[in-house]
């Protein structure tokens, strides 16, 4: 059984940018949708340049049993995906979750109308199965999304999603924290972070974040009741925490590694607990800065661990359902820092690389949204 | 009541070595002991110098209720003393443990005859209660040796004490190695880390050992079985450790941290587990060097934990039971590196912390020992 066209190439480079197409081929009279992707096509080296990704099209073939077309409607830039681009092939198509509307289905647990989720990369159109495809460390699960209560789809990609589960378990289950504790936050008003400082402020602690803006350090503590705030450019980071943490600190959420983490680290209490989320200090780094701590390691007993949040694939509904509770209960805020237009995709990317987000970063796909 | 004759200056500096002595002041007619004893003088700066410890002598008082007078017979050299130097206060006795004959007691845990264990620091003669007066942070309890089957009571500074439990607990609670599961241990021809590798070959793990030189290496393969040995010093690490364990490393007891153990924290595999035991390489370095693992420690979920040993103190006896039923089995190999005479407890330390000894470095007070 033929299922898509063979006269028209599978895969032509854009010359500019063009919008979901469904042609019907005059020859075959097969229906066929177009997707555009982004190829990684050359390694990052440093800091990613426009280059790096291309963007093609690819016509995708008719449905199988067990498949269902997937419509991109927000797509989501995060801070692993420059992480992780080390271990992509050349040529694949970049990694990414998205948040798609089912626009056919042969799956029943799919249906068409219905808003998913899944790792489908950065692409407008995708056919899946429910099995993930993507990097095997990453094996994130493909969902219809649960009834967020009148709270808008995009958040599936953020606070009621991976980067709220990546909060409310990795803080919690391996930061423990107690009543009365002091928390730091790296990469405080990121998605994971200010959701990470909210959790610690439900929990009792003490919450210090750490961001790059001013502007940034006025919504921590204004709005979102982080006890304190430090602006790793302008301030003495090693300073201002043993001003503000003078017994020392407990737990601390590693959005960022590198030379701020080993500071904070040293300033840690016995027994202290270190979730390791990120290092994005490093990630676009060609050679790593200092950061030696094993010594505060070994001297205080602490814990580090690093997280890939799909760890907790089975409990991955109890931490939507918590976070949703605690939005509707007015005890968790969320921002998201929206771009327009598949387009604007690599600009989505880098600009969350640099921190202009606040909140979660999210890619719009202009066409589909009301 | 008066303890000790006030007539005679407490504290004298030492213009030449002096052998322990007992001595009737002829006016108050009260038996005194002198102490000889090293006070940390000077700060470390860097590797430590000759005048940083001063060594002096005091005349100890009589014994009071629930006292006993221990007098040095083995006194340890260990890594940690350069690592916790930082934490001390200029004119304190230095720190560290020794073995010791119990001379006077008028306490009946502690009888006279018996060879007992504690953190007495760099003395040769004290006056203990069986309450630990260290640092907080070291906590470590006095005791009898326990019965050591005609093994010498020196290994209850090595493989039956501190050491020995060191790598007991440390490997086997914090890295829970597996059969087959590949272990790199670094500083691996000290008392720890060759304590360790044994460990890890009755677990049925691939054990590499990295060390300084070919010699250690040679005693390492031939004599404890490990699999692997890498000299950091005249091989590529990061190179020589994929050439040997293609497949990942999944348990690293990292005695030494900085550049070699970012590098091999590089090369671990998923869920790895990490056990920083100490940081040796970072101790006498005013400036630690490039190390930054939070990138790794992230994508790989891997757990870092540090420790101190007498988190175990409510368990210690059981380490040194299994230590012991080890050694009477073949097993477990020790090695002990014996400087002679409490004069050289400066040279026998930095010796340790050039890595010149195999296995557990001690000092033998000459005069005690038959």
């Amino acid at each position: 059984m033929m299922n898509d066209c063979l006269k028209i190439p599978r895969v032509n480079r854009l010359s500019c940018f063009e919008r979901f197409i469904q042609i019907n081929c005059v020859e075959c009279e097969i229906k066929m949708v177009k997707a555009q992707l982004y190829i990684y096509a050359k390694s990052f080296n440093g800091f990613p340049q426009p280059e790096d990704l291309v963007l093609v099209e690819e016509e995708l073939p008719a449905l199988k049993d067990g498949e269902y077309l997937a419509e991109a409607v927000y797509l989501s830039v995060d801070p692993y995906m420059r992480g992780y681009a080390g271990a992509l092939k050349i040529g694949v198509p970049f990694i990414g979750g998205q948040v798609a509307l089912i626009r056919e289905s042969k799956n029943p647990k799919f249906p068409v109308g219905k808003y998913c989720t899944g790792s489908f990369g950065w692409r407008t159109h995708t056919i899946a199965n429910g099995v993930p495809q993507q990097s095997d460390r990453l094996k994130m699960d493909q969902y219809v999304l649960p009834d967020f209560k009148g709270l808008p789809p995009s958040l599936g990609l953020g606070v009621l999603g991976m980067p709220g589960n990546t909060a409310y378990f990795g803080f919690l289950d391996i930061c423990k924290p107690k009543p009365e504790e002091t928390v730091v936050i790296t990469g405080a008003a990121g998605a994971v972070g200010s959701h990470v400082g909210q959790i610690a402020k439900l929990k009792g602690c003490k919450v210090i974040g750490i961001a790059g803006s001013d502007d940034k350090g006025k919504w921590l503590t204004n709005e979102l009741n982080f006890d304190h705030f430090i602006n790793y450019k302008t301030q003495n980071v090693k300073k201002a925490l043993r001003e503000i943490a003078p017994k020392g600190v407990d737990c601390y959420f590693d959005n960022v590694g590198g030379e701020i983490s080993t500071t904070i680290i040293n300033q840690m209490n016995l027994f202290g607990r270190i979730s390791v989320c990120g290092a994005i200090s490093g990630y676009n780094e060609t050679r790593p800065t200092a950061g030696v701590v094993q010594g505060s390691m070994a001297l205080k007993q602490l814990k580090m661990e690093g997280f890939i949040v799909t760890r907790w694939q089975d409990r991955w509904f109890e931490g939507i359902d918590q976070n949703l509770k605690w939005i509707q209960e007015g005890k968790i805020k969320y921002r998201e820092t929206v771009t327009d237009g598949f387009e604007n995709m690599f600009q989505a990317f880098t600009d969350m690389l640099k921190g202009v987000n606040y909140g979660k970063a999210i890619v719009r796909v202009k066409t589909l949204v009301k």
